[in-house]
């Protein structure tokens, strides 16, 4: 059994936040799929047991449960050592951590489920005010990585992997094409999976069930 | 001079965050009025200066400018001992700080601005996708917190007050009635208005251009 046990399933970039962290890592892990999209995270036994948040990732480390991807982050850099901003960059990399999951990931998130993983089309209007959230966001990171390689400066942290979460699906399935958009962004993609270890959400997570894009 | 200059506007709950935590933790501190609906924060020259994010709140201390609130309050639990969370709540800690900015905070923060902050009223499409939201969420706070008297025990921390962002505007901004609809956080806040210093957010920073339903 591994050291690291990640409750996930594909479709989750936060849960590949996760996932992605421990295989550049290079740390002993293994995917553990949820169904996800058959509402299993939302019963009232997977809140109790597991998290009652109702999100996946889940990461199970000798018997003790965790969730919130950037408090797992922040605890494996803590206890590995491995990505860990420097006590200098600290501020800096909660600063970015939570824009990240107030923002960055979330309108991108939020835009792409409904674009793709809900069980009927959406409103059109619902998703154009999400796409306008994505697009000031979004820009505020484009202009922050067109001057540094990574978030913080010059090393990959863990603030990368935390922004990275969704940045990897399809624009089929996002509906917002990185590479035509937001050059800087896209570059910065590009320099972290170079990584060793880097591989997209659905090589490395089970895929369950498929976003709505994916199978028609 | 203050010792803490917060750059703040009354309708902002994530600035009233800090003001609240300053206020309660009896520090020497001071409001500084930034005209946030007249889109200061998203001009060039104030995110050059002050935050490329284009957000209050900022905390100005000797000299330094931080921004992002729950990166804030992580800095003054540690600097100031105030309201930190022990050792053994760290990672619980984080976790609610991350769930806050990702959904508890955000969601309803989303479903007030469309309610009564944008130019015209909101397509009702779009506030109903974000009042169901709130709903997800702040089912889970409010389960969350009627089996204990803060977030993270018996005793205010930090993520109280990061949690307490909005939970005081009123239902006619908000367009939710917490008194009605969540007990639990209901008495919550009023736990923590309990406290000493403790005030609303307009009495504690400057109002400037009134929510729409405020002025009709």
């Amino acid at each position: 059994m591994s050291h690291y046990k990640l409750y996930c399933i594909g479709a989750s970039g936060n849960a590949y936040k996760i996932a992605l962290y421990l295989n550049c890592a290079g740390l002993d892990w293994e995917p553990v799929g949820v169904e996800f999209a058959g509402g299993v995270t939302r019963e009232t036994n997977w809140r109790a047991d597991m998290n009652i948040m109702g999100e996946v990732p889940v990461l199970e480390v000798a018997g003790k449960r965790m969730s919130q991807s950037a408090a797992i982050l922040l605890w494996l850099a803590e206890t590995t050592g491995k990505f860990a901003p420097t006590q200098d960059e600290r501020f800096e990399a909660m600063r970015w951590l939570f824009f990240d999951n107030h923002k960055f990931t979330n309108n991108y998130a939020m835009h792409r489920f409904q674009n793709c993983l809900t069980p009927q089309p959406v409103d059109p209007a619902v998703l154009a005010f999400l796409r306008s959230r994505v697009e000031n966001t979004f820009a505020i990171a484009d202009k922050h990585l067109a001057e540094r390689p990574f978030v913080l400066g010059e090393t990959v942290t863990i603030v990368d992997f935390s922004m990275a979460g969704y940045v990897y699906y399809p624009a089929t399935e996002t509906g917002i094409d990185i590479a035509e958009e937001y050059p800087a962004i896209d570059a910065w993609r590009r320099r972290l999976a170079a990584l060793q270890g880097w591989k997209p959400p659905y090589d490395m997570m089970p895929v369950g069930t498929s976003p709505r894009v994916r199978t028609s």
